[in-house]
């Protein structure tokens, strides 16, 4: 499936092209993709990675720069997340906190409701893929939202392709802080969120006209292009979405080509 | 708050009311909900009690009837539902189940997607709040749903009222997994689901126009009294909601009438 795909890279870069890897993942810091690449083989560095943790600590770190010491982030998702926070040195709680890997207990009704498990500085709710989630930190982070904090989502996509086949995403693990908030989606920071889009180009500086959006899912990567009015658009067909959903009458989002590989580029 | 409230009970049996006790949460059952009221010392005996789990358990025992061996439920929730689904004879799996709750393992991605951790008898995913959700669990049941099984709740309450706060309710543990399937709510049978009101009555045959829902939840206790055409609905006003609600303008849901408190029915 990823047959050829150093090469390709290796050829557009021969050419004096920029390359941007940019994922919604949230579970991986810029620093894990890098690694992941070097793993496959693909050349990278990681100033070429956005990912939407960084994206989303970008943007509480620089954007909305809360005044301390409101400014503290808890977080509910993976290392990932805390690891861009912690480059952007925006202060956290939560996420990977082994103390909170466990079963509710009946005292932590009260000591949650009557704000002594809580911490003061919370002022933010960031929310990513948890493969840990569970109804103790839904319960803290519904507490905070109660009593004024922000909720932001690296990103929401209800899905993640692995093995194979999919598994809840970012936007489930996150679902049950949305539906008892009930105040509908969150800022999220992932494709196709033009957040992302800002922020990549408040680092590159890129012409959007002659910019190219390569990726294999539409409702993500395709409209995130389309939406950032790039020059063009281009599926890859051997991810997520098939050629029937964007040759289909009244298709949502159409690429502005596709290719079944991305080696195709090497004609 | 509850005081006075047996006397109340006992007043109103004496003047020959049947009472039935209905409730949405599902992580109890009809025998647990008899011994926390002999606790209480509210006088009441299991068959007034009304529960989500009990009223799900009637509904796909009675109703769906699916032809075996397709007629397994994959529980997502707590015992509640469980004790109901064996009261009816329901099979099922999941549920506490304690090899369940646990972290999601890296090779448990792949033998969810090939099939190998799935039952091939499950025709039934039904979820209820569960104080014990997680990735695993979640990923199950979506897996199942995507292979065809048919998704129910015993209710979607978006929060749980307790230790004088909120926590996340029926409807927040199991969005997860509605956000990853991305159809929208699940049928579900607690208040103020009709379907919970068709149960009751099948069991009971009471006349409606000389019913009176009591409760303290405009969207769901005084709700279902209303969708139900009951004679009236009483709200109490010493739980969720507050008579400010009701007296607005344009308020959705308006009691027939109201009290402080249920013993003021002692007049």
């Amino acid at each position: 499936m990823f047959d050829n795909v150093p090469q390709t890279l290796e050829m557009l870069r021969s050419k004096g092209k920029q390359l941007v890897f940019v994922t919604n993942n949230s579970t991986k810091s810029r620093a894990d993709y890098k690694k992941k690449f070097d793993k496959l083989g693909i050349p990278a560095n990681v100033d070429e990675v956005f990912g939407s943790s960084y994206s989303a600590a970008v943007y509480i770190a620089r954007i909305l720069k809360l005044p301390g010491p409101k400014n503290k982030v808890f977080v509910l998702g993976e290392s990932g997340i805390e690891q861009e926070l912690e480059s952007e040195g925006v202060p956290y709680c939560g996420g990977t906190d082994p103390s909170l890997r466990r079963d509710m207990e009946q005292e932590d009704f009260t000591n949650i409701a009557n704000g002594s498990m809580l911490d003061p500085d919370v002022g933010i709710v960031l929310s990513g893929l948890d493969y840990h989630m569970n109804y103790l930190k839904t319960s803290i982070a519904f507490q905070y939202i109660q009593r004024g904090a922000m909720h932001l989502a690296t990103n929401i996509d209800s899905t993640l392709p692995q093995a194979h086949s999919f598994f809840p995403g970012a936007g489930a693990s996150s679902a049950a802080l949305v539906k008892a908030v009930g105040k509908g989606e969150p800022t999220s920071f992932g494709k196709p969120s033009q957040a992302m889009m800002d922020a990549i180009e408040g680092k590159f500086q890129f012409d959007r006209s002659r910019t190219c959006m390569i990726g294999d899912r539409l409702n993500t990567d395709i409209q995130f292009g389309i939406d950032g009015k790039l020059g063009g658009t281009l599926a890859v067909l051997t991810g997520v979405s098939k050629k029937e959903e964007f040759l289909a009458d009244g298709a949502k989002t159409v690429p502005t080509a596709y290719v079944d590989a991305l080696s195709d580029l090497l004609g």
